[in-house]
C-alpha cells in the first residue's frame, strides 16, 4: 500500500511537489486544503493553470508575457521606443515598472548564458534583440542583468554583438543600497561602488 | 494597466495565492515556472487537482480519504477491528502508519472541538465514532489528538460520551522525546513526563 490512502490524492501531491520550492509535506497540505474547500476552488485553480499555459502569448517584440500579439508596454504610444532595457525575465520588468523611473521599452532574454546549464546564446532571445535594435533605430540599450558570472557573460556577449553599431550601451548602477550602512555592505558591492563613483553635484539625486 | 502584463497570468497568480502559505511572489514564481515547462506539465497539474476534488471519496467507516467506499485500511483483513485510534486528520494517520507500531483501525474526526472557531461536536465525525464503537464491539479507543486546549476538550467530550460503555479509553503517551536532553525539554512536557512515569522493567522498550 502506498503512503497515501488514495491514488487521486497521491497524484495531486506528486504534481504539486514538482513545482519549485514545494516538497511532499507542503504538497500534501495544499491538497488537503483543496479537499476541505468547495469544488469551485479546485476547479478555478486547475482551469486557470491549464488555460494560462494554453492561451498565453509572448509579445512578438519584447517577449513579455502577454494576452495579445503585442504586449501593453510595446503598444503604449507614450513609451520611448529609442531606449531598450534588457532583462532576464518578466519579474525584472515588473520590478523596474514599479520604480516608475523608466519610460522606454524592454527586451526579455528568457535567461542568461550558462554553459554549465547548457544554455547557449541561441537558447535566448538575443538574435531578436539585435535585429530589433538595428531595425527600430534604438539609441540606447540598458543592460539590467544579474551580477553573476552568467549575467556578466551575457552582458559581454551582447556588447560584442553590438560593437560597431551606432547604439550606446549602459548597465544599471550597482552600489550600496540607499539607507544601508557601509559597515554592513559586502566587500564586492562596496568595492564596486568606489570604482564606479560618480561626480557629486550638490544633490546627486539622493 | 495591472501589475501583470497578462490577465491569464494574473488569474493564475491569484488562484495560487489563495492556497495556504503561498503569497503573491511565490505564486508568480510558480506560474512562471509552469510557463517555462511544456503544456503537459500544466495540464497534468490542473487536471489532477480537478479530478481529485471531484472524485475523492471519504471512507464510510473511518472518514479517511479514499478512492473506494471503504478505505484500504478498513478493508484490510489483517488489521484488528477491536481497537480504534482517534485522530484529527489524515496526516496523523500517515504519521502513525509510518511508525509501524499500530495494527488497529483509525477514526478521523476532521478537526477538534473549538468554540472560538465555531467548531462544535456536530461538525466533527464524533457521532459516527460512537456508533461505530457500539456496533463493532470495539474494546479499546486510543485518543491521539493534539495537546491543545481544543484537543483536550475533544478528548474529554469523547470520554464523557463513552462513559458507561464497555470500552477502555487510553491516550498516547506524551513525554520527553527519545534522544532529547532533559535540560532542553520544555517544562510542561518534562512535568507531565514525571507525573505520567511508568514502571521500569529492565529494558522498558527504550
Amino acid at each position: 500500500m502506498s503512503e497515501y490512502s488514495s491514488k487521486l490524492l497521491e497524484t495531486t501531491v506528486n504534481e504539486f511537489a514538482r513545482l519549485p520550492g514545494i516538497g511532499k509535506k507542503t504538497a500534501l497540505r495544499l491538497a488537503l486544503h483543496l479537499l476541505k474547500r468547495d469544488i469551485v476552488t479546485s476547479e478555478s485553480l486547475g482551469n486557470a493553470i491549464i488555460k494560462m499555459r494554453n492561451d498565453i502569448v509572448f509579445c512578438s517584440k519584447c517577449n513579455n508575457i502577454s494576452d495579445t500579439q503585442l504586449c501593453e508596454l510595446c503598444k503604449n504610444p507614450n513609451r520611448k521606443t529609442s531606449i531598450i532595457c534588457v532583462v532576464e525575465d518578466i519579474r525584472d520588468v515588473m520590478a523596474i515598472e514599479n520604480t516608475g523611473q523608466f519610460n522606454g521599452l524592454y527586451h526579455i532574454l528568457g535567461g542568461v548564458i550558462s554553459p554549465m546549464d547548457g544554455i547557449s546564446p541561441n537558447d535566448l532571445n538575443i538574435d531578436s534583440l539585435i535585429n530589433r535594435i538595428l531595425e527600430d533605430e534604438v539609441q540606447e540599450v540598458i543592460l539590467a542583468l544579474p551580477t553573476t558570472m552568467e549575467g556578466d557573460t551575457t552582458c559581454f556577449y551582447i556588447y560584442k554583438r553590438l560593437q560597431g553599431q551606432n547604439v550606446s550601451i549602459s548597465a544599471i548602477a550597482r552600489g550600496v543600497s540607499i539607507g544601508d550602512d557601509l559597515e554592513y555592505t559586502d566587500e564586492v558591492t562596496l568595492g564596486r561602488s568606489i570604482l564606479n563613483r560618480i561626480p557629486y553635484e550638490g544633490s546627486n539625486n539622493m
